[in-house]
């Protein structure tokens, strides 16, 4: 059955369909008298929103934020907040030819199979409009993160086939592909606009530094950190992959290249490197927390595509409507949402000894 | 705080600590009828057992099962079944001089902090042992597979620089490796005989194939099929990647190549490739599930290594024991079982529709 | 902290201040494919409303629910369900005086205690208008029951010091007090009209006869079908006492007088009596679910009372505003409400056995 | 299904059936540092052992815990604590003439129905006995109590038709019936023999008094104090209703005479009576958690008795085996267990405000 909570001490539970009233969350166990102005979550919702990005779905919603409960005064109550966003743009005529026919590497079939009945508009619930929930739902975590000192820093890292070579922090917010690095803009731009004209899309991997995170965050054995990220991560549509430190590639080392050393300077531990990413036994060392996420193309491409109907036939499908050529971009948001909650969620669990 | 549960339907718990009294698992929420033998039991732990495994620790434990509750006249009964494993097999003494010593890229670090007061025995509960209790668990999730006819594969498909280059399941059991592949035995063998006499150790790649998943497993938008079983595999020690289907290379693809077609053959919807690896939308969607997992080198080596004490001193450290040369070999069993435990979860589910 | 969730299957999340912009309900787990209109939830919110009620609060509110989610074209789709109710007749300036002083035996002193920052207005989220989110939510578990033909019944068995002596089940509708018994009217409407006279109010006591409830509800050990419906039922504001079946009549029985003996009639099994309310071993056995609940009276009356301030001063205080003179007259649909809810829980549970 | 854990922050799962190998129970999310002796354990479990009682089951075990994992050198390691004991003096062949027969008002006939393969011998895991869990995990939470300062008093209130008139807390140790007043025991000690005599059984009622309990334990709306605490207690067999404060009584007193007043006195808040039993809005309020609870009188007679077979054939039943008399005496120590579980959990919770 459906599972749309997420998240223990901070706990989001997200609704709406992609072309129903609204998409909205009820954010459960926010401890009373944080600061929260309906200006700020609005400004949270500016970074995956599509507005004034030319590489993103046409589809422009104001996505405004109306707050249903949970904060009196501008401070929290401790009471659940929710968050209501109402679906204004939504031209479900483009979706019409879809009531019958599964798009390629979409949820229709499996949501079909499922369920039965369904809300076939824009993907209904499967869409990734559903992530608009979770970034406001966000906009309470990062409030705490910042209770705590701890910045979390998400970027995409490449575009098909063309990765970053630097990373600078503050350009990240000074470009539409939330990129670190001013050189790959070119490149990036280029790879976009001949998707576009063919009619394709591209996949790409999105960054995500979480720093200052203090020691001890993680719950052994089974509610690891990386555990817990992975699992928020991995319920983001498209996502096919995540890694820690050093990933995949840590595999081909030996256990003397592989291990972090540490060292004492001025009485505080360090490490001489962080091949790790920041967790230990699934713990958080102190180290910057190092993940990478595989997003794939995305699914919807204007291009013909063999597939079926639910009365079984073969036929082929172009989908219409308005989609971005790289859900990474948009996908960088939502990743650092989904980081940020997970993150909350321990930085609220109760203390680990007496 | 500490989190020992995992699972919702097939809810399981697991105790112990490396060089405590036992290991053991309760699992709760199995439904009555299964029916369940000792050998059967000791049977499947015999794949995590390094029992006759020159490759593995030489630690040898029988790892006898006692079956504490839940069954009766070879059957269950509904009841939580609890499983125990007596530590027998404890070199308590190898671990002296690790009172307060933290060994590099082990939880030793993180669970000082966390928890102050610790069972520094073995890594005590951060110690890989814990995860006998969760193969024990399995056996119980392998029968509820086999209820439905679901098979479930992992192997080796590297060591360091060493590839499989191809699959036959009906080899796995017949190498110490979980090899799929004959050809690449003598290339692993002399890498790992390198390995032990550096008296170091090396990462390795686990690859997870279920096959005959009925469609429709998955809870979206939280509990995603793909989203659960990533969280179980990143709760096992020593895991740093997890990638579904094509994995990070997808994002390196344009739609048109990344996208799964489907069609209909003799009345069945069928898909010309698999590169999702057997879910949309988190749900699955009939084709085989496909995973592939990095873990990494184990931490404990011989050589020697920098690292601090609970006195926030400089110190060197030998790692002196017994340990597996790579902890893939014997991690193919247990991130099988956590597969195994993830989809029998999902196979428990109450009913999508009326 | 908070939990604004109750249910495993079907899970209820409501949110909401008294006075704040809405009340609601996210459900979720309902399973695809149940019809619900409108019309029909605007139909059981009737039962609650004060609307037309001359023995309830004169605040007089449409709530008017907005379905913002999870039913497409009059049936439910397997997504969250919300349920929305706009807050209209607030007359916040009722409860300027209570700013900083805490209401007798109300919620004040320990909401003021537990989260420092409130919403005093109208008692905030611990006013009982917050149970309007589950009366909606309960909308849904009834066409639940409906699909189990389980019929349940809420109904008032004393006022003050005056019992019912009869139960029509088709009269209770047909009331303002929910009474079964139309004898017993004219001495409840001399009750409630001396206590308004005096300002004051009147506790009483609510009876739920469940129907038609197959045998088997209830998991042991922990949440048993008596455990369940007591927590629910205490989370209901007011409530002082829950009983089952004969109660604390049955600690003054012999067990030869309590037991519940079974007989076997044209191939069913029968029970001679229904001592135990219809639970064994905190199972449903098939007989009908008797349960009793004690209401409190109203806290908020009109005569003075001695209280404190924020300022930590003694004072007193004379409530205005609108207030039912006996809460458990609408109690009885609440508690109806967290029954059904309870009751579709464990319908919705996955099987028992293989 | 079956639902074996109970609690949030200290979660325990129970395991066992009454003649199975083993009762017990892990207790996960207790935090490190706690000091824990076994023989501090074993004096708790004395409390409910019917050792040296006359007015018991003649059933005598030790009940010996044994520790299998979580504490480690006295003291509590934040890993789940697991505790066993051994099931030893089982007759089962007292209960082969029960394999078909269902006993009246045992859970026989319900677990049959719900399972349909069970462990009859001894009521399997719906047996009382399954309590000795529940006793020995709360040996922790009494620690945690002791910890906060936090006295719990629990108390036999009545027997069958006679009840204390005075309350001695430390006479209740004093006396195998654990009532705080030495003048009703000659009464209790004449309806024991007399209801032993007659091979019948009578029921009891049970007090508990929780002080020194901090404001702010409850969390709204769902998990209110007095709701879980419901829960929990509602969970032991036998128990058929649950009060707090004046419970029942209130419901026939106005809202003048039921309100608590509050005052100030030498700048602390305090109330003029607790009527409401210790809880406002659910919320802990400082004053005594007061609870009054009915147990029926125990199922198991040795009177003859009509029942049905799962044959469907009518036929009659003695009960054999060692009964006690009237189940609320050794409940008093599982009652007391699962309220000192729920207000440890409650002691636990993150924090309610920045």
């Amino acid at each position: 059955m459906a599972s749309n909570s997420f998240g223990k001490n901070l706990r989001i539970t997200t609704f709406g369909e992609s072309h129903g009233r609204a998409m909205g969350v009820i954010i459960d166990g926010c401890p009373a008298g944080l600061e929260i102005s309906p200006e700020y979550i609005q400004n949270i919702m500016q970074e995956r929103s599509s507005q004034g990005n030319p590489y993103t779905t046409p589809r422009k919603e104001a996505d405004k934020v109306e707050i249903l409960s949970g904060i009196y005064k501008g401070k929290t109550l401790g009471t659940p907040i929710t968050l209501m966003v109402i679906n204004e743009n939504t031209k479900s005529e483009d979706y019409d030819n879809l009531t019958q026919t599964f798009r390629p590497s979409h949820a229709d079939y499996t949501w079909y199979n499922k369920f039965n009945h369904r809300d076939h508009r824009g993907g209904g619930r499967s869409s990734a409009r559903e992530t608009v929930s979770r970034v406001a739902a966000a906009s309470i975590a990062y409030k705490i993160l910042e209770k705590f000192d701890i910045k979390i820093y998400g970027f995409l890292s490449s575009i098909y086939n063309a990765s970053i070579s630097s990373v600078d922090y503050n350009y990240i917010k000074q470009n539409p592909f939330f990129s670190p690095d001013p050189q790959i803009i070119p490149k990036w731009e280029n790879i976009l606009k001949q998707t576009v004209a063919e009619g394709n899309s591209v996949g790409g991997t999105i960054d995500i530094h979480i720093k200052s995170c203090p020691i001890g965050l993680g719950n052994p054995v089974f509610d690891k950190l990386n555990a817990k990220l992975a699992h928020g991560i991995f319920s983001i549509p498209a996502v096919k992959g995540v890694e820690f430190g050093e990933g995949f590639n840590i595999t081909k080392m030996k256990g003397s290249e592989a291990n972090d050393s540490m060292y004492v300077e001025n009485g505080k531990v360090k490490f001489t490197s962080n091949r790790n990413g920041g967790t230990l036994g699934g713990i958080s060392n102190g180290e910057d927390i190092i993940i990478k996420i595989a997003m794939k193309p995305t699914s919807s491409i204007a291009l013909p595509q063999n597939t079926v109907n639910s009365q079984l036939e073969n036929t082929t499908i172009e989908i219409k409507g308005r989609h971005d050529p790289c859900v990474a971009i948009r996908g960088v948001s939502v990743v650092k949402a989904m980081c940020a909650l997970v993150i909350s969620d321990f930085l609220l669990e109760p203390d680990d000894n007496f």
